[in-house]
């Protein structure tokens, strides 16, 4: 599958002793030139020792990147000065294996929060990963960073003479023992670092901050987006006439990404894209939605296919959006199973609908939950997905 | 028990078929004397058609009440100007029978959203209560509230002469069909309205506000408080010496109410104090307290017995409050079972702590999470449960 990445990249995953068992734990992502990238990070103010190390380095918006190194099995949060002295060293083993400084490897890290990198295994699967650097590494490079995840997640778009790939991990927000969404980008095309980040900035939050499985922000969220311009395109600028093509391309490989976390979520047998429009402004919009979307509640009435409206318009109401309760409506459908939107509350209260069609489409596997304030015009979806016994499974567990 | 009750009121609770099985559904709690109330009520946006109705009354702080119709089966909610009508022909029917007028009544639901109230099924309730009424009707009463709750809820203070005493309904914030927390505190204290709203919002902060099942804030929320005088004491004031006993009683009252609601939670088998010292200010105290409880990963931890310090610090790290990572220190106890505060976390690192030691207290039934973040001198109690494969049973279902 070379041909449909990006040029001028080299990938490995593989198992080095990080994780108990024998999945993959360990793995590198290399461009041949260094790269213009960007990156966006977590928001929790206790952040793992690769998150602040990370951020220092493309904190300049100059910053020229060769390589991605990523772990499982130890998330190196809660760690200290020791951790980040970890961060550094794996950085420098894996530049002078491949002969560019420590400053142009990034280190992400999800796994355990408190626990030590074990620097002995680090190293020799470092060592192990370099050889094995090949153009179409890019499954094993999924696999590695896997955690509670079911099924490795890679998003691709091909326009314009360039590739943008990502692959991603999700699974909890904070998973059992691990931790957070990881995601790396790689891209072809030229580009300036400011239209980069302010590409990656529009991305995200169309894709990885509309989406939640437990609202829960982790020590290490990561997306680092690298760009080699191998494509040999004119370099994009914020002002180019290509730039929006650049962003909207982006944004699908990110929104493809944050949706195979949301889908893959941890015990999760629903998807449920929850859209609220007429909102006062997007930001309102936003706000009802993520409440809908977080609400222990709901979450549970979709587990369950239970079309349980009043719960809806309970959440919506305690989100802190401008609400009149008078002027609410509320539809339920399943375009991905055929099923239109059938409305079951108009102007605040139910309508004489037909119970079974509601239920229909709220046992399909994916849901749509239309909100309509009818106060203005902002608008918003977020992804979400159920709350069943499994979730209570996997986050029950003692860290055995 | 009426010894210990406070004089002057009667009270009674019955089935009357608005609950499908054959438990008791209706309460009424009335005054021979008309009283001074106060209330406290949702902040959701989407109210009930009873809280509307009481709210308003209540408005004007001179309002005299002498009764309190609850029903449960039906929260009068998106019911529109039907709903308010109902709201107000029930308190008519009460008022009738009393012999006072229908604004002395206060009435409260909880039950399925959007369903109307049975108006005729109500009103054969209604009238087989009056004659029901009698000093030792408590335990009917708080019986008739019950939702989902597993045992009536009941809190009594003696002292100065007076007594004060609550019942309340919790189980879920929003229960699967049903909805609600829904509380009425009775004293026979004398007491003015003004000094009776501040001990209310002072005690309702204190206790309701402190404590937390699934972060999900119902449509009918509503705690009533009526003070008869019947006691005969000096009518307190806000600046009478006894006010400030009279104040911590009612806290002592709600607070144990609150409590037993989160005890009695929607399928929870832990009762855990989130306790937050050392913020910059009691409100960051608070919202970190209330990060932790609401975190999904910390009450599926504390469902597994799993000490997992991890989670609870990044809760802390996405609180909003302020944090220094490197000043978090974290200890977990279980007075109830004789276990003492053992410390996990120093300066924002793991100790090497004996983990079974962390185990033996995470797995008991009560659970104390002391975190110290070490910035100044405010703090915060947060009282929640766990979240369990029942919590997902319950509601999960289908409404039927």
């Amino acid at each position: 599958m070379t041909e449909h990445m990006p040029q001028g990249f080299r990938l490995a995953g593989l198992h080095c002793g990080l994780k108990r068992d024998e999945r993959k734990d360990i793995a590198l992502l290399v461009s041949d030139a260094p790269c213009t990238a960007a990156g966006v990070f977590t928001a929790n103010l206790v952040k793992a020792a690769p998150v602040l190390r990370d951020q220092a380095i493309l904190a300049g918006h100059g910053a020229r990147v060769r390589a991605v190194l990523a772990n499982t099995g130890s998330a190196n949060a809660c760690t200290g000065e020791p951790g980040l002295r970890d961060a550094r060293t794996s950085a420098e083993r894996a530049a002078a294996l491949l002969g560019c400084t420590p400053d142009e490897v990034l280190t992400l890290s999800t796994g355990v929060i408190g626990l030590p990198l074990d620097m002995v295994v680090m190293e020799q699967g470092i060592a192990g990963l370099v050889p094995a650097l090949r153009p179409d590494g890019w499954a094993d490079a999924a696999a590695a960073i896997m955690t509670t995840d079911t099924r490795p997640k890679l998003a691709s778009v091909q326009q314009g003479g360039y590739t943008i790939t990502g692959i991603a991990k999700g699974a909890g927000m904070i998973a059992p023992n691990m931790a957070t969404m990881l995601s790396v980008v790689l891209t072809d095309a030229a580009i300036t670092p400011a239209a980069l980040d302010r590409a990656l900035r529009h991305a995200v939050d169309r894709s990885f901050n509309a989406v939640t499985v437990d609202g829960d922000t982790s020590t290490n969220d990561t997306l680092a987006l690298l760009a080699n311009g191998a494509a040999g395109n004119a370099s994009l600028t914020p002002d180019s006439a290509d730039f929006m093509a650049f962003q909207h391309a982006l944004t699908t490989v990110c929104l493809s990404l944050a949706q195979q976390i949301v889908r893959d979520g941890e015990g999760a047998t629903k998807f449920a894209a929850i859209t609220v429009s007429g909102a006062a402004s997007d930001a309102d919009a936003r706000l009802a939605a993520k409440a809908v979307a977080h609400s222990p509640l709901v979450k549970t009435a979709l587990y369950g296919g239970d079309a349980n409206w009043g719960r809806i318009l309970a959440a919506v109401g305690y989100s802190g959006a401008q609400v009149d309760p008078d002027r609410v409506a509320l539809h339920f459908g399943s375009a991905a199973f055929n099923l239109t939107p059938l409305q079951v509350v108009a102007a605040g209260q139910p309508l004489p609908y037909d119970e079974a069609a509601a239920t229909a489409r709220f046992t399909q596997p994916e849901i749509e939950v239309l909100i309509e304030l009818g106060l203005g015009a902002g608008q918003a979806t977020v992804w979400t997905c159920d709350l069943s016994h499994a979730y209570v499974d996997i986050n029950g567990h003692y860290r055995t």
